[in-house]
């Protein structure tokens, strides 16, 4: 199917193994960064290097299917507590090595590529080591967590205790609450749980000049808050090694319910009246015609009906009922019907996006996402402003797109807008991608919205971002960063534009 | 009955006429800033000085009284715009002048007590003209705002087209938009509305190297939050000359329930639950045993009973009710028994207490207010080890005061606690209260606390922001500073602990 209406012409290199690969010697000796963690805890062989080359991002697959190891580091280093992170942030400070904080390796906009020609060597920091409940407040309801942390593993700790995180992007198997963190992750249920920005209430950050410590009440007014210059570093300025999070106790009741609009524009307008009325479901997602149509979780059970949103809601039984028949009353009144398969099939779906675009690049077309903010007025010109764009952009090289959209997740002021683009691979589908994002990054911009709502900046928006925050910004994020890592080794060349 | 119950011996001096101080002749010259705004728009005179020296702590209206007139700004100068403020900056920065924005003239805690000895003079940078509603985009519900709007103003001209900010502080009827921002301000109703921090989204900022304007989207990941930087920056960053703001529709219904319990812990508990059950009601405070029983705000009508909670609703009707519902079973459950009249009471009051403390100055008692949060796990050693540091140091100093505490505000993860201190002046009553000041301070420290919650740092709370923030917090603020005030004439010494 894809194959026609893309005009897919041929099969893209297969991913290959691991020893497919070949690497130069690591350029820095393992003995010094052993003393720091154990000899046990240092990777220097290629399959250790090559899984932590990168993300995974489309581009990213691409190229390693291309086997290039570009970006490789020398060492894979495994410190096992917040003193060791220090003595190594010392050492690589001293020696002019470049750092590359590592976490479940998701990222999709280029946060594992350091600009690192500069520099003595790279070293991939991998957090997995850390990975404890450290404590868990329960009158608070707060939760003290080791960085490395995958989404399962914290949730199965503080599920036997009862506890939820509520944290549900769709790198939840992999990523990690460190990468969380610095990234300013949102999930799928972030509406009602709150993004995972607004869930940390305590840091602890290793820089390369000492330890930062911070966060001591849920809110304060003792100065600008500083959590918030953490969240969204990227490990530019220092290594989170804890976070205090707020839990909640796991759900007694979860819920999902399907409605249909008759047109996009409709169903906005719905999604909007339900976030500005309040409390908002704990999901409230709506997809536009072309993805509803598609359906791209389950191809096989192609949609038909208007666009579908998706609204659910977690908490206790007699908190739900409230909040989803105060909802549902507005979707009716929007002229919404109700869907009832759809909320479940949303649920058994909700991580399997990213396996399938595996297969369709084993196919030969290319598939990528990205997503923008704005406030409600300004959404109807970003959609068309990015949709346009990249339609325009793909279809100047011969490779006309599929463009689906959804609001992934709700403010009272505000959506985000993701969204989804399938076409064939182009002789060069690297810099093919390359193109149209950065018409459909101009277009974001020039619409008013976010460059990114939450899959970060990385190096793929740090153009961008200096255009968002303008030279003030980028100076004041200039300015943190030699102050914290005088050296520069902390993944250079990633969210921060050079000078 | 104060006199007996604290042993206040003599009256204090009355507050003087501002005939009364003397003022050196202003150093600075009107000509060069008159060509900026217009010779109009500046204060010279005796009057405009002393209206706009210092705040309106304790500290700062006991020293009125004495006619200090230290501190006092050469020039008052009013800009009428955002290329006006940027222009000022320009001008002072070369000329080594010192600004001190100024909105209100409420702060409570030195907020415009620069130290600027250093400095050619002062300029008081009132943002009073800057009062105007510039756009309220009712689709995205949010408005852009001038920061020298007072609540009431605001209010009003947003009220007019059917829409409240919902932030109203005890210095609501002073203080202005800009002051709520640059401060973290915490009003009444935040528990419900949020505080004024939440519901900023954009910001502009004139700065001395520029303007810097932040917010395209509710919620971004393009980086750390850099509006949270300048929200809580307190001047020492730049100038804020427009907010955007999340309002809402005027509340259709407003209702507030007194709720008595047997004793501070149990409320405490309770009003826990209340706020991890969620929604929050709108207002949710309680007072502890002493606090109830005095009643400050109606000394006339005694307390009785044992604590007090107010938790107000506010909204549409039915969300009113099922929100009121909620929480009341709650109260209930936890054996609280409903206080009709109470809620009424505190709402007639609410803006009472600041003029109640001039007639307690009056006579001859020292009043005075501080704030602190925590997580719930750490507030009640926080209450008892602030209380304690604060009765061991009064009565050392032979003044046994009365100590009054209430919760002001609640979040799912911890509360803030607001002591009100009564006691009779000392010889001194300046180093009297600064000496109880610093024993509550460390106190709060030690305790694990936050040093403000919301009426921010200034002078008064510097040393302990050093504290809780650290070396690298510090070193961060001053990078901050310096990239965007290098000359470092805005409210040098308020705020950011000198090097």
């Amino acid at each position: 199917m894809l194959r026609e209406a893309l005009g897919v012409r041929a099969e893209s290199p297969r991913p290959g193994s691991v020893g497919d690969f070949r690497l130069g010697p690591p350029r820095l000796p393992v003995d010094a960064v052993a003393e720091i963690v154990g000899a046990e805890h240092v990777g220097a062989d290629e399959e250790s290097r090559i899984r932590h080359t990168r993300g995974r991002s489309t581009l990213d697959l691409l190229r390693l299917r291309r086997l290039e190891s570009s970006g490789a580091p020398d060492l894979v280093v495994m410190p096992g507590s917040h003193d060791e992170v220090l003595a190594l942030l010392g050492h690589c400070s001293e020696r002019r090595i470049a750092v590359v904080p590592f976490g479940g390796g998701t990222s999709v906009v280029g946060g594992l590529e350091p600009e690192a020609a500069d520099f003595e060597g790279v070293i991939a920091l991998d957090l997995q080591r850390m990975n404890a409940l450290v404590d868990l407040d329960e009158q608070s309801r707060i939760a003290v967590l080791e960085p490395g942390l995958r989404g399962p593993q914290a949730e199965a700790l503080l599920g036997e205790r009862g506890y939820t995180i509520g944290h549900f992007p769709q790198s939840f198997e992999y990523a990690s609450l460190g990468g969380f963190a610095a990234t300013r992750s949102s999930g799928q249920a972030s509406s009602g749980y709150g993004r995972f920005d607004e869930l940390v209430v305590g840091l602890t950050v290793a820089t390369p000049v000492g330890t930062l410590t911070l966060g001591r009440a849920p809110r304060s007014a003792a100065g600008p808050d500083l959590r918030q210059l953490i969240l969204g570093s990227e490990g530019t300025l220092g290594v989170i090694t804890s976070l205090t999070v707020q839990v909640r106790p796991v759900p007694e009741r979860r819920v999902y319910d399907g409605w249909r609009f008759a047109s996009f524009t409709e169903g906005l307008l719905a999604v909007r009246r339900v976030a500005q009325a309040g409390p908002l479901p704990t999901v409230l997602r709506l997809s536009d015609e072309a993805e509803t149509a598609l359906n791209l979780a389950r191809p096989e059970e192609l949609g038909g009906g208007g666009p579908l949103a998706i609204a659910g809601y977690e908490g206790p039984g007699d908190e739900v009922a409230t909040r989803r028949a105060r909802a549902s009353l507005i979707f009716e009144d929007e002229g919404a019907l109700g869907e009832p398969r759809a909320g479940e099939s949303w649920e058994r779906d909700r991580y399997r996006l990213p396996y399938l675009r595996d297969a369709l690049l084993d196919a030969g077309a290319l598939v990528e996402t990205l997503e923008t903010a704005g406030f409600w007025s300004a959404l109807p010109r970003l959609y068309q402003g990015v949709s346009s764009a990249l339609r325009d952009s793909l279809i100047t090289q011969g490779t006309p797109p599929i463009i689906l959209c959804h609001v992934s997740h709700v403010y009272p002021t505000g959506a985000s807008l993701y969204f989804t683009i399938g076409c064939a691979q182009a002789e060069d589908p690297v810099s093919q991608w390359r193109l149209a994002k950065a018409a459909a990054s101009d277009a974001i911009m020039a619409g008013g919205g976010t460059i990114t709502h939450h899959h970060g900046v990385g190096t793929d928006h740090r153009d961008w971002l200096a255009h968002e925050v303008g030279p003030l910004g980028v100076g004041i994020l200039r300015a943190a960063k030699a102050e914290l890592d005088p050296a520069g080794i902390l993944n250079p060349g990633i969210l921060i534009p050079p000078a």
